[in-house]
């Protein structure tokens, strides 16, 4: 029997989607990659999952996870050939348990992160996880990319929000590895290997969360300063002064604001004269509100900062927050850039930022660069215009990269912080993490999936 | 050449110990496995821990890494062939780099924990890991067995505090994976591999190490309770109240008291008369110790706590901190006991207490039970003593640790939370990790170490 003709057997018929209903599933969220599938497969349940991994695997048949499709590297669309199935978690969906005396969470793969949330705050919990995308973004995609986002710098990446996974893997074997257990050394740590891998691996169909506890107060404030060093210096001066209660700390330069007042009008700006460089900075704690954002003007006066501007309401602080998830949008209005996902130690972001401007305006004197990012965990979104050339400037990205991933590295540092690697990096990989670290990855790949059809010329 | 005459051509003539010299490092720190090696190797250096192990790969001789043998699994013990080297790291400890704004610290894996710690404290840091044996446990070590310890609720294991790892192969090629960044998605996350393998899969030379805010205040009570459920219920309230800023919480049973008082009689005991259950709680944060102090004060007597002991100084709350690692001490002089180093999720801890009370009591009616533990995280030390049997209640050890273990694995709990699988549970685990889990680390081992040299009969 043909493949089509036995994945019918295995599902419902809204569980394979084929011809023009499959368009959207093809194109990646940038829309930078446009790929071709033999169908769309939707399953209900692990058990369906495991069905399609083991026929898939009898056929050789190239398969593609995809969660929300929010990516932005090209990890979830399937090459040209036409040969894979895209396979679709979103029908896996339900939140499974929420145990808030262990502070976890357990939930389908497919589940949006937006409603994991939810249901933690419904039990009066946190759910740390937190990008601009979470509203479409889905746990196993954000699994397979290790996402971060805002919150990274107190609560750490979609790894350290981890306890325990289940996994389908390239034969279609099910791992049982849904432990929600903060301690647990029973030999090697599974679950570290498909966090991250990109759906390389395996499928990741549900997972274990850690859950914090729900702070009642939080502090914004944007302050201004004239350089980056300035900012590793407030962090520095700011978690002397109230430990590990920084939650944010978002990096904006003059260009971003500039950006939002020309192409996010409807947004008022809080600066009558944008700085170079802006901070936003937000603590959290449990306790009164008031004492906190006391405690942080305190602090903020005492690190000997006066141009601040500090949030006096939540709604304030929502507003402040509403810029900065702009600051991606504004960018999309302005046109089309070359951008970057970088990370350098936290130490070396001022070095970075002073010879990557230097070196750029030399090999392109029309540059128009947009910094902005999660500085309190040394990852920058570097993003490059050149004039109005619109997709034209993507006939400059590979001497662009050349140039900001060459310094990266000279500072130690990541040509990929949270995005991943997907299809856009994956040619750039191998100049960038040496033949021994590439070589294990493929002996990794090769061990747990020998046919090579677990998302093929993703990674590696 | 023989393979001892060529291992002396590629080190000093300090570098290699071998006949009497050797006695201390082949007993396990628990004394239960005595084992034989060819010689202990002590390298300088990366280099020589690569030629080293390039010549044992070489000549098939199978090599077992130590750091402080402090162990208690016995999985830094050669076995009693004799075929073995003991790869030792001592000679490898210096604190490479603290780089104090990106809060990190590089050090070679022979460092001691504490000489970490310190080199921190020196920089204006914090380096989180603590336990009893910091004062001789080394890094590689730690991160071999992932080490867990009073600090795990809010700083995690030695898995969360590492960023990046310098691993030797089993072939003697060297992986430099020493990144500093908290954010790095470039393919799979392999120094996650080699955290918690034992040293199954490769030699740990070096680490890039989580630093912290050095926190100002520490307030610190004993909490007198009636069961182990008060326990879980204080933990949550307290967490509402404080956010995370609870850093231990420690379960100490009556029992624990008595032995204290008896075989510790040097310690002062806090309490007239030994309360059922006792949480020693400590928070820690910036600003000055007295406003912290207050804090916890409010919040326990908010929860309607009254039978409390807060430590009105550091000297007190040092006592509190001693009575507590003074427990494994007073168990020691009481006798041999079977110890279980088990999780369970936090919730399940009541149950588990009384199921397992329960069940060993009607099987040994002469049972002692010795339980304690870091209840913030769910992991239980929970040791058994029978009568006065001295050595000789290792005869029952399978029959008490079954069902100990079956009980644990009702509550989806592990075996082994903090110290690992080692020799002592290797044949446990199949039992308890299920066939598929076991194939893909099997699968990995054959991977990685394709001729079983690296610590054979550990954990597999």
């Amino acid at each position: 029997m043909s493949f089509m003709t036995e994945l019918a057997a295995l599902l419902d018929p809204a569980g394979i989607l084929t011809g023009a209903q499959i368009d959207g599933y093809l194109l990646d969220n940038r829309r930078r990659y446009h790929g071709a599938a033999q169908a769309v497969v939707r399953p209900r349940s692990t058990a369906e999952v495991a069905a399609v991994m083991k026929l898939a695997h009898a056929h050789g048949v190239p398969v593609v996870p995809q969660g929300g499709n929010t990516g932005n590297c090209g990890a979830a669309t399937p090459d040209g050939s036409g040969t894979a199935i895209v396979l679709s978690l979103e029908r896996m969906n339900r939140v499974l348990a929420v145990d808030a005396d262990n502070n976890t969470i357990t939930v389908d793969a497919g589940t949006v992160v937006a409603d994991v949330q939810a249901a933690a705050r419904a039990a009066g919990r946190l759910f740390a996880a937190d990008w601009g995308a979470v509203g479409s973004a889905r746990i196993g995609g954000a699994l397979g990319t290790n996402a971060g986002g805002v919150n990274v710098l107190h609560y750490g990446n979609m790894r350290e929000l981890t306890l325990g996974l289940e996994v389908v893997l390239a034969d279609g074997t099910v791992w049982d590895g849904l432990r929600g257990l903060r301690k647990d050394n029973t030999g090697y740590d599974l679950k570290q290997l498909f966090i991250g891998s990109e759906g390389t691996l395996g499928v990741i169909t549900a997972a274990v969360l850690k859950l914090s506890p729900q702070l009642s107060a939080q502090a914004t404030a944007l302050v201004a300063l004239e350089t980056p060093d300035a900012a590793v210096t407030l962090l520095r001066g700011l978690q002397d002064q109230v430990g590990e209660r920084v939650t944010s700390f978002e990096l904006i330069s003059r260009r971003c604001w500039e950006l939002l007042a020309e192409h996010c009008p409807e947004l008022p700006q809080p600066f009558a004269a944008p700085p170079a460089w802006t901070v936003l900075v937000e603590l959290a704690d449990g306790g009164a509100p008031a004492v906190l954002v006391e405690r942080l003007a305190e602090a903020l006066f005492e690190l000997g900062h006066e141009d601040v501007l500090l949030a006096q309401s939540v709604t304030e602080a929502q507003d402040f927050w509403r810029l900065r998830e702009h600051i991606p949008e504004s960018q999309r209005r302005r046109g089309t850039s070359i951008k970057h996902d970088i990370a350098v130690p936290v130490s070396h972001i001022p070095a970075f930022m002073v010879e990557a401007e230097t070196v750029l305006k030399a090999a392109f004197p029309d540059l128009d660069l947009v910094a902005f990012g999660h500085v309190g965990d040394g990852n920058l979104h570097y993003n490059v215009f050149l004039g109005d050339l619109g997709k034209g400037v993507y006939e400059h990205e590979p001497a662009v990269n050349a140039i900001v991933y060459d310094i990266v590295a000279r500072h130690q540092g990541t040509i990929s912080a949270e995005h991943g690697v997907g299809q856009l990096k994956r040619d750039q990989l191998p100049l960038y993490r040496g033949e021994v670290e590439l070589n294990l990855m493929r002996t990794i790949k090769a061990a747990l999936d020998p046919l090579g059809i677990m998302n093929p010329g993703k990674v590696l």
